[in-house]
């Protein structure tokens, strides 16, 4: 191993964060800073850049060769390009891999799309540190994703690769703004627990929730276990085909790439175990195969918003030779 | 590279089909015989290695030191075991590599499920030579797969990866004899475009081919589409249908796995891209997401029935130094 320390950084639409990560994926020095992307792409990168100094620094006397970004997307990995991000205006075409590059000589740079770092991360420190072959879902405004097949990430050709959200779960299904019917992110996503459930209650359907609902109050997926806890029945259904969907998707997982594990993450894992795995779970062994045991294991992220800095870290050092 | 050929063998149901292979997967020396499986696993594995002492034989003074088997599985890659064989009586729990390298000192073996060596022989040296990501459908009895991601074949922890045809594209759909709902090889499939069509009319559906069904026939998928072709509404129907759950498959490949190019192989692909491309790619561009341009190109295999000799002799080949 010809250096034990890389530099992660994860750019969000709210916050810079990063952090300087030894070859166990640990984290031996961390830093977060407002994105202030009101402020346009040179000013987010320079940011970038002086918290990547901050961390040199911080190695001490340490050789650091390796800086790996993760950041929304879609991007290239191949080219190092920010394509758009959403949450980030003016980011369009952005050529961020040689922007940092050029304002940190002697560190080679790393552009991952945030959901494949924060997969990478839980496969190399998290949930999936025991195990070769990984699928993560990240429950959050969409159904985000990343695969880890054989110990490597799995980009495509596009690097587009484990877009789980939009698997077509239901062919008819509800519409997605990405132009699909019926993707898995229409139904299992944090926003969507909440939006079918308001659209429902407007629909007529009878629930504790309906009050809110009706005043013109924006509920939550947390709002939607809570009333389903409490023996609201809209609620409780909702929720359950939010868990089936993605125990459908996890069969798909399973046939397509067959990985020992897949993790969940993201803000619905608040939910715990007992709400969302334990009822993934039931679902998955109702829907699965029953002619080979090749079932995977169901578990929760564990590095919570770190995975990602650890995860595009842990991508930059596989540049290094040897 | 050590040893330019390598040994390919197709273990099937009927047939045992044999080749030696070149670096570039072209087939210098080929062989089959009839498998005679009625006589048991001793029997069929003698006339394996036969075979291969025979294409030793042919490889004249060149080296040869590695041995792919493509077999009907399910299998275990990493152990060499063959645990089932659904068209080989007494095929349980067989460590048919180990077999095969006792008999054939000097050989390394490789065993391989046969829809992994198809796929495998159309991305060295068919449809997929030019790119390095790629996913192979196979349309016949059923409908199997192989994925290749980088380069590599995707095998998964549980050596069941690609198992596309048991994909679930209908949640609350057809039974399929494997214990889920919905598979796609319930609806794509050669069979089961002929079965789909037999059951329509059994239900009261008027076709041409009411009356061979009536009368106790068993019509095929070929009959179908020669239906389809001639005006036969239901016939149209049922296979137009077929071709939008393998678009609808396309599209979840694409999210799952990103690959340039999907394959078609099997007997179905007989009828053409006519018949058989055209209507998936109208069907896939209805279907497919428009935030990205990473729609993968369709391709009809070309190897035919030697995909899988040259897809296990390509993988045996891998395991060689260098």
């Amino acid at each position: 191993m010809p250096s034990a320390l890389a530099i992660g950084i994860d750019l969000g639409g709210t916050n810079i964060k990063g952090g300087l990560c030894d070859a166990a994926g640990r984290l031996v020095a961390q830093r977060a800073v407002p994105t202030e992307g009101e402020h346009g792409p040179d000013h987010v990168i320079g940011r970038m850049a002086s918290m990547a100094r901050d961390l040199l620094a911080a190695a001490g006397g340490q050789s650091v060769r390796v800086l790996g970004v993760g950041a929304p997307g879609p991007i290239s990995h191949a080219r190092g390009v920010i394509f758009r991000a959403p949450n980030l205006p003016q980011w369009i075409n952005i050529p961020l891999r040689d922007r940092l590059s050029d304002a940190l000589p002697g560190l080679v740079v790393v552009l991952e799309n945030d959901a494949n770092a924060a997969a990478y991360g839980e496969f190399v420190a998290g949930a999936g540190a025991d195990v070769e072959d990984m699928a993560m879902l990240t429950l959050g405004t969409g159904v985000g994703g990343g695969v880890v097949v054989a110990g490597r990430l799995v980009r495509g050709a596009f690097d587009n690769a484990g877009e789980i959200g939009h698997m077509i779960i239901e062919p008819a299904g509800r519409p997605c703004p990405c132009g699909q019917r019926g993707c898995l992110e229409r139904y299992a996503s944090a926003n969507a627990i909440a939006e079918r459930t308001a659209e429902a209650i407007a629909g007529g359907a009878r629930s504790t929730l309906a009050a809110r609902v009706s005043s013109g109050e924006r509920i939550t997926s947390a709002d939607v276990l809570a009333a389903a806890r409490a023996g609201d029945t809209l609620a409780a259904q909702v929720w359950d085909s939010a868990c089936r969907y993605l125990a459908l998707a996890v069969v798909n997982i399973q046939h397509l790439y067959n990985p020992q594990l897949v993790v969940f993450s993201g803000g619905l894992i608040q939910a715990g175990a007992e709400h969302l795995l334990v009822p993934i779970q039931r679902h998955f062994d109702l829907l699965r195969w029953k002619i080979a045991p090749d079932a995977p294991r169901l578990a929760l992220a564990t590095l919570g918003t770190d995975a990602g800095v650890i995860g595009a870290a842990a991508l930059a050092r596989e540049t290094l030779p040897g």
